[in-house]
């Protein structure tokens, strides 16, 4: 494709975008096809020829946009928010358009650079303190892993470079909670410490959050046991309800045993933006003065959840990036250039050599829509997540499950038929009043289980959600409970 | 951003994009910025209003153009080909904008789909039998780490689901050349098998492959000494050379002790579009018949390379994907839907949760492009490494390192006033050179260390580059070989 070709495919592709945008209100929100029917709608091989882009843009329209479920619609209210803000998807376009590779600073200098900047820019609208040094990973999930690599491999003597884990006496052990998301398991058990090293700490029964006397006891039990305590996963704002871990508690126990501290604030970190929701990252910080004691290790938040730039763009911010690069580092001779020594090398920061240019999307979001309008958005979204508890609360056959610190409401609808102590009916009642609410199309919300039973999630956050849509949900949730009870 | 502003924007930055690959021949190639010279041009956060579109382009031409190589530019023979086709980019920008998240198979059916669909094209589009499953990941470096880590449960015993890699008796081996990859060493560390029990088997001295016998000695040494061998990752087209690991012997031998095969094909799997290249994946496939013995384990190769399909896009193969479900699965329960046991949840197939719609870049790649094209491309570039290894070799103050059997040529003068045995004077001249060459903006390549000395690496198979463009380097070296001899 030529650039002429491109400038008139690009037209025709960023107006059909365009009009895309403006009639998601108007789209059901769940994916409405069934399985296999996007595969059994495409050839076996591509057309031999070359194909125009009006081609393209019409399998978009017949097999792809059935074929997702619409996030970015007003009214999804499902898992957490993954907004893909415009602005960003224009930097994202800027990025494949220029296609530079960051494989070492000489590779692509300003690729570098500006993710250096954009991470300290994210740094300082959050409130973090200048000794966070950050880089865009993919998500949340490779974070956490690369912070639990750093972990393994200080904890265990930089085993890695010598005989490998397996060479390390005393087995390592990590702990998180049972809220924790599913990544952290997922990364404990690829970074070898095996399941029976993860501890899941008990949390408070109404906060959901990780219970630190329960934490002490168990790091205590496996230093007695000659086990040694590597690291622990706080989360702010944990994927089922939103439940803070109480970091000052966690860290203060962690930094007894030296053990590496990652917060997980995946969905929170956007309300870091607030400056009234700073408290949430209480204790992350160092003490202050020379010493610079406590605080925690590593901080992961996603950009590309609620504050909405386009997925993928996951923050990582790290008190000593060393530690990273002792665990990650390569230098092959094709990389090396004169200004090794005096730069950053991504590289050495996370799992791929070959990086995406994905700091231009933040840059972009952040120029085009500007810092104060995305702090009204989640202004906006915690007022609608509270008015939605409001209302839940007040009706006596509804009941809010957990504290809502954020923009989720966990809700369920006790049917006055229903016997109190009959859980299993409960459980069916409410897969059925969420699967009617989802099957109309009209909203979307994503149930999940609390103590073994299933609850609603109700997840504010799309871009384009605004109170009228809030309300709207409710609406359908009370007619659904109703007509399902 | 509304969809309107999204529109003006959009347009705006596709006629940028167009201009700037239409004027990119005349852009020096290297990046002309000093370390640090990027991020002091920018400001300490970002300005507290809103900015137009414009203000964004002027700082692409002022700041980022200057500040990266230019990968695309016709004269760039450094690294390996790091194509970002225009059709591609489109593709990418459909799926920004469509903002889809790839959760499990409900939260976007299509994006599962499609990608199951695409990586069958490319299966089939590189004749590879129906045994092999694919998936997209972000890199190689990715896909050999999740190879890796499959192939240590497997080995292993599936330790992680119990005490981990440090509850697993005999240490586990890995064997590769020194020729591999960076990422093959940095995902043997990061994978916990440490750095004791990495082989690096030796090399053919013309070919630069690898030796089946010696890896056949290294492993019998390493059972002998009661350590399990766990794995093999044999290369074809190695980032110094191109040089083809010799897969039915690898394979042979890897087979008699249950190693897993994984073959990093990154940059040559291009090269398997091209049927009178398909030699490259000899030994690849399971023997015909009902046991299917033999064979690799998984394969990965990377169209954001030589192919074009814009960064990141790398294609992992595998003959039992359930291998990775094993080890990667998780099933937390706001992902389940009705649809779980019938569709791929591709999440278990990787490292992260959220995915991307990548598949999309590579369908708007082979529909607008069109296979046949891409083909003819790549036979040009065959073509004019060919050429070029001539000029070479014809030349008696040059040589050709070794073998070409792709489209990386490997070159080295020798001022006829040098003395033949002072090969740190070589490497200062060649490195003098090189470095004049890549200094005048005018081209740009790549020097690497071969049997401990420095050459110069001449990867030709950007997209715009013609024959006119290697003419024009060779001149350009001969010129700078000739001012610095």
């Amino acid at each position: 494709m030529t650039p002429e070709e491109f400038r008139t495919a690009g037209h025709a592709l960023v107006d059909w975008i365009a009009d895309h945008r403006a009639r998601l209100a108007d789209l059901p929100v769940r994916a409405v096809t069934s399985p296999g029917e996007v595969a059994a709608a495409l050839p076996i091989l591509p057309p031999d020829g070359v194909e125009p882009v009006e081609a393209l843009l019409a399998d978009l329209e017949r097999v792809v946009v059935p074929g997702i479920t619409q996030v970015q619609h007003p009214r999804n209210f499902g898992w957490f928010p993954a907004n893909a803000s415009l602005a960003s998807a224009l930097g994202d376009l800027a990025s494949t358009g220029l296609g530079a590779i960051g494989l070492s600073w000489q590779s692509a200098p300003a690729l570098t650079e500006v993710e250096e900047v954009v991470c300290d820019w994210m740094r300082r609208l959050t409130g973090l303190s200048p000794a966070w040094k950050g880089v865009i990973q993919d998500t949340s999930s490779t974070a956490v892993l690369v912070a639990l690599l750093a972990a393994r491999e200080r904890a265990g003597g930089h085993c890695a470079l010598g005989g490998g884990l397996q060479a390390c006496p005393a087995p390592l052990t990590v702990y998180t909670t049972a809220h924790a998301h599913s990544s952290v398991v997922k990364a404990v058990l690829l970074a070898g410490f095996g399941r029976e090293n993860l501890r899941l700490v008990d949390v408070d029964p109404v906060s959901y959050a990780m219970d630190p006397a329960a934490l002490r006891r168990a790091v205590e039990a496996d230093v007695t046991a000659g086990r040694r305590p590597a690291a622990v996963v706080a989360t702010l704002g944990t994927t089922g309800t939103t439940a803070v871990d109480p970091l000052p508690a966690v860290v203060a126990v962690a930094r007894e045993h030296g053990m590496w501290v990652h917060v997980d604030a995946a969905l929170a970190g956007s309300a870091l933006l607030l400056p009234e929701f700073r408290w949430l990252a209480d204790g992350l910080e160092p003490a202050a003065g020379p010493d610079g004691a406590g605080g925690a290790d590593s901080l992961a938040w996603n950009p590309h959840k609620w504050m909405g730039t386009a997925l993928d763009c996951a923050l990582l911010y790290l008190r000593d990036p060393e530690q990273l690069v002792r665990v990650m580092s390569t230098d092959p001779s094709y990389l090396r250039s004169a200004a090794d020594g005096r730069v950053t090398q991504y590289r050495d920061w996370g799992i791929p050599l070959g990086r995406r240019f994905r700091a231009l999307k933040l840059w972009f979001h952040l120029r085009l829509d500007g810092v104060e309008a995305i702090r009204a958005r989640l202004r906006r979204d915690l007022d609608n997540a509270r008015w939605l508890a409001e209302q839940v609360t007040a009706d006596p056959e509804w009941r809010v499950l957990a504290p809502v610190p954020l923009q989720t409401v966990c809700a369920r609808h006790q049917p006055p038929g229903l016997p109190a102590d009959d859980g299993d009916a409960l459980d069916r009642h409410t897969l059925a009043w969420v699967e009617a609410v989802n099957a109309s199309g009209r909203a979307f919300l994503t149930p999940a289980q609390l103590d073994g039973r299933w609850m609603a999630r109700v997840s504010v956050g799309a871009e384009p959600t605004e109170r009228e849509d809030v309300a709207a949900l409710w609406e359908l949730m009370r007619t659904a409970a109703r007509d399902a009870g």
